[in-house]
């Protein structure tokens, strides 16, 4: 892996709590401190493209995703998305050529004690310089191929389609 | 202190967050868990009174505030409260004789990663023990009369009346 | 409260780990991270005074604290210390008219999850704005008079003397 | 991966703070803990087996790690393990046919703030299950063929052999 390319779109992970307002709102990237602070031994950069909850991503977004994809020099992409939609991305993203891509994100913010995020981050990061080219999700500690799995939005978790 | 009776009323400091809805929404007293881990050497309990954002305190919800301040047979009180309107109902509990009540809580939840609970509910514990008879409130590391103190929504803190 | 002098002389507190010898060490005084974060409304300065396990102190250190109190135009005192000798400190800055010194410290370094490091500082920055003139600890939650206490090093905790 | 089989043998991750020794010790693998909180979608079970230093580990040490790899059903395995002679014990379980072996271990205790025990197990779960028969090692973010690494211990970090 020459080049980890790093897209932030939002979602839960980078969200932040604003007082003053007694709601949330999505903040910096959280992946550039994370990455940061766990002194990594290979080369990567963060390019922050949108900063929505992904069950307001418009096709429009989508498309936005995959050409950002399709215009890098990169080989491995890591895409930190909302969970709600991340399975629709994944398959939007499908049929590049020659890219191992991973979406992973967080079912509680970055910033929140005990927070999926980190490990999430490692998973996808493990996974990514490990996996042949194509579309991935590292979430609840699995690689999924986007085709086969679905968010529980009750048990709030990523499970196989079919399951449960 | 023989006992301090510990009551919960809501506010940033219980805040936790719900993916499902991607909202948040008040909790369990995190002043329970927090004095539990902290292996605190004085009796103390906690009574869960209400569950809201301080904006949404009525003034009903104040007199049952008071309500359960003098129907105690405790001389030391820690109330958790939200911090838009803790001023307030400071200043509704004065006139209560023989006790010493402390509010506090937090600009950030507790479950936040460099949020300030701990060290405000560590600021209210050393106070309460310290005080004369009376309301007090624990904000920003001081320790202040109701009557002299306001949060500065702006800057997000609590300030003295008349400054800034 | 004017300014609040800070005084770091070591312990547990300060502990971090170092892998490369598989042994921890006593590093930067981590009161200073504390109180930025915790964005206090107060003046307060820091003096790193010595970094030592307070089982290491001499008589000599212990004149050295003294000393420093005694040469500072501030009026209150917050000595970050070793759990093991802070009372044998503390009796030792006995007697110092018109000064407000509360020591404190942690039974875990603050650089753990769970550390009761803040909990303790903030414990102690509650106290010192509220107390009388002498020397007081501000451990396990308690501000204690240190004439009348000890710590009990099997349970690891502090507790009025003549108990357990 | 139908299942995951933990081996864990000490080294930095599990290591604890004791005040009453000011000193630090291997406790409980903390792999339990993590996985446990972060929710993951398959099936695993911890084997404490070891729990040392690594630098302590002896040749009867690393046989007792081969025999516990030889003795599972299992084809997937995450053994925690010591930094120091990571590479040695990655080196002697090599040649084991049809198993997957990652090892991950910590810079830092898993108990620390911002340690890198929750990243790299992340890493280390996300490669097992993308990785081809073999052993590997995640450290610092990367997926290692022991025969090219090793532990720069000045850097406090793991690079390729022949770099620096």
């Amino acid at each position: 892996m020459k080049l980890l390319q790093i897209i932030t779109t939002g979602g839960t992970i980078d969200k932040i709590y604003f007082d003053e307002k007694s709601d949330y709102k999505i903040g910096e990237p959280e992946i550039s401190r994370i990455l940061g602070d766990m002194n990594v031994g290979f080369r990567w950069q963060v390019q922050p493209l949108l900063r929505k909850d992904s069950l307001q991503l418009t096709e429009a977004d989508r498309d936005l995703v995959r050409a950002a994809v399709e215009g890098s020099e990169a080989r491995h992409f890591l895409i930190t998305h909302g969970t709600d939609t991340m399975v629709e991305t994944a398959q939007r993203l499908q049929g590049l050529d020659d890219r191992v891509i991973v979406l992973t994100g967080a079912l509680n913010p970055a910033r929140f004690i005990g927070s999926d995020a980190v490990f999430n981050i490692g998973c996808a990061v493990g996974a990514v310089q490990c996996l042949p080219t194509g579309v991935w999700i590292a979430m609840n500690g699995r690689v999924w191929d986007p085709n086969t799995v679905r968010k529980n939005r009750d048990a709030n978790r990523f499970e196989p389609i079919g399951s449960g």
